[in-house]
């Protein structure tokens, strides 16, 4: 006891910031999002923590019996669905609100009774080592989950340091306790994902070990080091494929109380004797390096038994972090979906190397880190929008070793290519574009960071010179990707075209002018898939001529890539004036807006998405996705700015909540939160790479951003309520701003910026 | 050509040892072992080198397509067949002469032609990349071969620095040049042992990647690195597995110029343009470590593309080593046998760390050795009987890293225990004993090396005490091995009982008087499986009975293993004495001796063995295994030393020859070669962890060991002949032995061992 009095006085010793007294973590309901199609976890994870320990509630394979795509599987990106009632254990990796699956490494189960290994179902019938739970024993915080698990009487409690995640289980007496370690179990379900794993029981009371998986990843390896708090009486394992250990000799009784155990699919358990309510701790440490580098993250991280420290200590990281965006006045509702979505900001990229520095490269070699922190999970076609944006205000540091990151990964890459989504030392192409540059474009317009700035433009022009990556090469000869030789051609040409100006934003910043004039070009690529004859973005072939079947409200087959030409249409963030030019003028442009807000889409238009449903959609517009999320500001650009602060409104009212199924989409590695915490605060950033943010209508009516630099910034939305949504002036530090947006500067460096709300719109 | 010159006088500086103008590799036929049951390869490869690169002359699947085993594998543990006439390609890693096959990893196959992936045969029925060859265009000599393939009109050259293996091939005019990279063959063929491979492509002219498999060895991965000199023009792969690289987005050709290809079973290509006579030479270097890791070996052992000064220098490091031994007196045919034999000494175990001392440990982890060279293939079973003895003669400091090799695999080893089978990083557990501890005690007794003795006495302790290992536990407990708990448990008990008066052994030299005591009554078991009724040693039970079914000469299912009652029953090398008093006295156990080596064995005793072959067999006596390779001098415990003298000049003129025919079974790591080079010499280490060499008779009239301590040794057979076989007498610096063993002193300190010989025996 006394010792634990020391350790809090040395935390809050340590947490001198303004925000040690108050507690924002209160405000985090990990569940939300885990209903329907946010792709959440509600387990325990540090702020970017490379531990994500989460419960797993059922699985689903991708394919059914008869070999068709299963389409529940969709649900599980990361493992947990609020309505389902069972659990079949806890795994270390989970990925946030991605729109596909991987990871679920080393699923973790407590059991008594008769040992099962069977998951769900035993050859003979019998019920698996699942067990059912309820919501009501359910309780999850910032770095830390709970649940009784109703068919063993068992009490789990997870909580987790960056690279090691803690768990402690509380077990009723029995002679037949059990503690599995599932090493087969992947996100989704127990399809055949796995390459090999290696299980080595060092001791009585330590593991250690690999999985290899090939999945959403390439070839993804993780090490690991289990440590059990008491030495388990006896062990075994049972391998559920062909794979041998030795096709010659057996020597050994490998099922049983033998240390090696490998294959493609084991489940390997661990037996004890417990009493009533008796407490058994595992820690679980991971590394991307080596069962070495494992130990080394475990004895760094948590040299303890103390799971209430761990715990305390975690509960701090979160406090500090959301203390940064001090939101005073929302009601309790809005400051849980708030506060949320700001935790939900800092569930990736994640931490991606071990204590000593070391991490697994794209090369699979071993690398150092050297004068940065490693990270991985890059979901950049959606996370460059806002997410990193967020970032630039809020947490430079990491987003400069981000950037860095970025650049090893390029250093790494055969291609020599920034990420197009980093995942854990692969590379796994999902999406378009090669946003990485608008992520290092934003930084250097805001002055973020010390990378180096002619690294980062040669890492650029690279990437973009790819010729054999999604249509590069026609997209430089012919100005467009030709929809023949490139599915999603007008999506590609279109976000090519912006990631073409971020580069010369780029180029300009380090006064490189010919690579600015060359990329400005590529910029106005743009106009190339435009028909004028009908108005919309449309797709061209090899022969320069557009094709002739097109609809502009389908989303599938023509030239977009989950949207439509409709709304995605409309993505040309670097040249926004001469696009709304280009389609007519701001009146004509508005009224698409207006239209594309309002119309009724035909259900066949929908049901062939996963990424777009129902609950995401109004109208035309897609906010349960992101190839839009610029549109609602768009209104600012065609002279109708009240538009935007109404739609602005309407979406954070409707389409964010403060429960379970608070996100009308996947949140996308945290874009579809960091959207929400932008336009809380009442601006928006339309164009990364430029230093300005697109005024909205802020839901807060006084938040204060205390920033790294020490600067504190109050935001104050003088007489907002929900029918005051319009804004009638906005000044910084006092002076009235006589344009539409806010400048980096002003929102980093000022003290106060003052929204004045009216329930009128100021036309 | 300057450059040239100048090399060779360095090299020739360095190399100032008395050899320096005598050619040993000239009688070496790198092809002998390679007919039949020997194992051996003919390819390139340095003394105790990581590379071994090896035609490979066909392929045989383990398994026939009706799922049954294919008997006509087993010839192929080396790739190659000298029977064979065609070639399917040249692999960087080769077993010499073992009992189970695995490695041929990285088969690289030149081409011209139409582009042909399939080894065999195509899908359409057309031929495959394999090609035809002749032995007469075929020449291998120590760290060299060649050979034309006749399908391609190309002229191979292989040779290999310690890491390095360096391809040149001489093309025809061709616009369709090939090299084809086959990561899927292994040794036996194309099995389904790969679990995953990786290979980028980093530039023009440089590859990288690894591969992993699971075959003998659980889990093996080797990383490479090959340079080509010459820029390939295109390039591509064929995937024969369903990994996908990414089931959702193909955003790529993947198959032509993509440069990262992976999977379970990929073949890879390189196209190039070639004039008439244009030589394409690729460097080809291993690690066990990291690409990274394979890099640094190439750079550092080939940092050139003189294909002439590699094999130069390799040439000279094999006559080094060769000179070791300088044979004066036989005939040109003898010779061939004795330094080919001694060649095969040399072949494993290899060097097993890159040049900056990194490995890859048994635990997976990356280690670094400290003061040795870490070393892996230690095929114990075989080479604690003379091969290891005779590095102690002509390699004490490589013995000496040998042995540190074997502690830190020991300590790297979950179960703590030496290895049984070292193998790359892995333990595959293949036959019985723990007989590194008999190397460690011949070291000891014999002060070859600075190794921890007493971390050497715990090392041998805990793997003594594995209680879960191949019946110790009972061993232990009930003074035997029980058969219907542990087959072949007569062969274990003998074993165990030898391995443990080693261990008696290391504990007296580091004063460990317990330890010796209690390993001293261990060692006396084998009394315990000798059944004084029948006269043999038999399998008894657990209930302290023997075993009621016996065939004293069947080799399968009687307690023995790759022997019979009769052969490996005269198993104690530890106290011959008493065995032989066991057995009925002196008298009768020669008696027993004769009858082993004149008896006709019926076939049904042979029919089912791989490994005890006719070609091997002499009565019931088998040199072409290794279980009885003692058993020639045992005559010299029962006062009848003349008729070991006969025998083991019959087994070197019988059994050993200077053709590709010339071993009678497998050359097993080197073991075979060793007893014959000891045999030549005229002495053998019947008992390992003894100083002492029983005297046979020699077959050289002179041979000089020229010693690592500056001394140097001449061995004199006066008036040696194929009449004259009997030894007379034989005299140490002139002063005349009277006993019938040499020790390790006067081997390795005097100046000239004479033997009279003479056409009688001395009875």
């Amino acid at each position: 006891m006394f010792k634990k009095i020391i350790f809090t006085i040395i935390i809050l010793g340590c947490f001198n910031s303004f925000a040690q007294n108050k507690d924002f973590t209160q405000f985090v309901n990990p569940f939300i999002g885990t209903d329907k199609m946010g792709h959440t976890f509600p387990g325990a994870t540090t702020p970017f923590g490379m531990v994500q320990l989460s419960p797993q509630t059922n699985f689903q394979t991708m394919y059914q019996q008869d070999g068709s795509y299963n389409p529940k599987t969709y649900a599980y990106c990361a493992g947990y669905q609020y309505s389902d009632s069972t659990i079949i254990g806890f795994s270390h990796t989970n990925f946030s609100g991605t729109g596909h699956s991987d990871l679920g490494d080393f699923l973790v189960m407590p059991t008594v009774g008769k040992l099962v290994l069977d998951p769900l179902k035993t050859e003979s019938g019998e019920k698996g080592f699942i067990s059912s739970f309820s919501h009501k024993n359910e309780m999850a915080s910032p770095g830390y989950y709970e649940v009784k698990l109703d068919d063993y009487n068992i009490f789990a409690e997870l909580t987790a340091s960056d690279r090691v995640g803690f768990h402690q289980y509380t077990f009723p007496k029995s002679d037949e306790a059990h503690i599995i370690l599932d090493m087969v179990y992947n996100v989704y379900g127990y399809d055949d994902k796995n390459v090999w794993t290696f299980v080595r029981v060092e001791n009585d009371s330590t593991v250690t070990g690999y999985r290899q998986t090939h999945g959403w990843a390439r070839t993804r390896t993780v090490y690991f080091v289990m440590q059990f708090s008491k030495p388990f009486k006896s062990y075994g394992h049972k391998k559920y494929d062909k794979a041998k250990y030795n096709g010659f000799y057996r020597k050994f009784n490998e099922e049983e109380n033998f240390p090696e155990m490998a294959g493609k699919e084991i489940r390997a358990y661990f037996n004890f004797d417990t009493e009533e309510n008796e407490r058994i701790s595992i820690k679980f440490a991971l590394s991307s390096v080596s069962t070495k580098g494992a130990m080394k993250n475990l004895k760094a991280e948590i040299p303890h038994w103390d799971f209430e420290k761990t715990k305390a200590e975690t509960h701090q990281k979160w406090n500090k972090e959301l203390s940064k965006i001090e939101v005073k006045s929302l009601t309790t509702e809005d400051k849980i979906t708030f506060y949320t979505a700001l935790y939900h900001t800092m569930l990736s990229p994640i931490i991606y190397e071990d204590v000593d520095g070391q991490y697994r490269g794209l090369d699979q070699n071993i690398h150092t880190s050297d004068g940065f922190t490693n990270y991985t999970i890059f979901s950049l076609w959606d996370t460059y929008r806002a997410l990193h944006p967020l970032f630039n205000i809020i947490h430079p540091q990491r987003n400069n070793d981000m950037i860095k990151s970025m650049l090893a990964h390029h250093d790494q890459s055969v291609h020599k290519m920034l990420p197009i989504w980093s995942h854990y030392a692969n590379e796994n192409w999902c999406m378009i574009g090669y946003h990485a540059t608008s992520v290092i474009a934003d930084a250097l317009v805001k002055n973020v960071g010390d990378f180096d700035k002619n690294h980062a433009l040669e890492a650029s022009i690279n990437t973009a010179n790819v010729n054999y990556f999604d249509g590069i090469g026609d997209y430089k000869k012919m100005g467009f990707v030709p929809e023949d030789k490139s599915s999603s051609s007008v999506s590609k040409t279109l976000e090519y075209a912006y990631d073409d100006w971020c580069i010369a934003q780029i180029a300009k910043s380090v006064g490189n002018t010919e690579a600015e004039k060359e990329f400005l070009v590529r910029s106005e690529y743009f106009k190339n898939v435009y028909d004028p004859k009908i108005g919309y973005m449309r797709p061209k072939l090899s022969d320069g001529k557009f094709r002739k079947e097109f609809d502009p409200l389908d989303t599938h087959g023509q030239g977009f890539i989950e949207g439509n030409a409709w709304n995605y249409g409309l993505y040309v963030p670097q040249n926004l004036d001469e696009m709304i030019q280009m389609m007519g003028g701001k009146e004509r442009f508005s009224k698409h807006l207006d239209s594309l807000f309002t119309m009724e889409l035909d259900d066949k238009y929908i049901e062939k998405n996963e990424d777009i449903t129902r609950d995401g959609i109004m109208g035309n517009y897609v906010q349960g996705n992101e190839p839009g999320h610029h549109i609602p500001y768009l209104y600012n650009w065609t002279g109708k700015d009240y538009k935007t602060q109404e739609r602005v409104r309407i979406i954070m009212d409707k389409m964010y909540g403060s429960k379970q199924d608070g996100l009308c989409g996947n949140d996308d590695a945290g874009q579809m939160s960091a959207w929400y915490i932008f336009s809380a605060l009442g601006f928006y950033p339309v164009v990364p790479g430029s230093p300005n943010y697109a005024l909205g209508s802020p839901l807060v009516e006084e938040a204060i951003l205390h920033l790294d630099n020490g600067n504190s910034v109050k935001i104050v939305a003088k007489n907002q309520s929900a029918k005051n949504i319009y804004v009638k002036s906005v000044s910084v530090d006092g002076k009235k701003l006589d344009r539409n947006y806010l400048t980096h500067d002003e929102v980093t460096m000022s003290k106060e910026i003052v929204f004045k709300m009216a329930n009128k719109p100021k036309k």
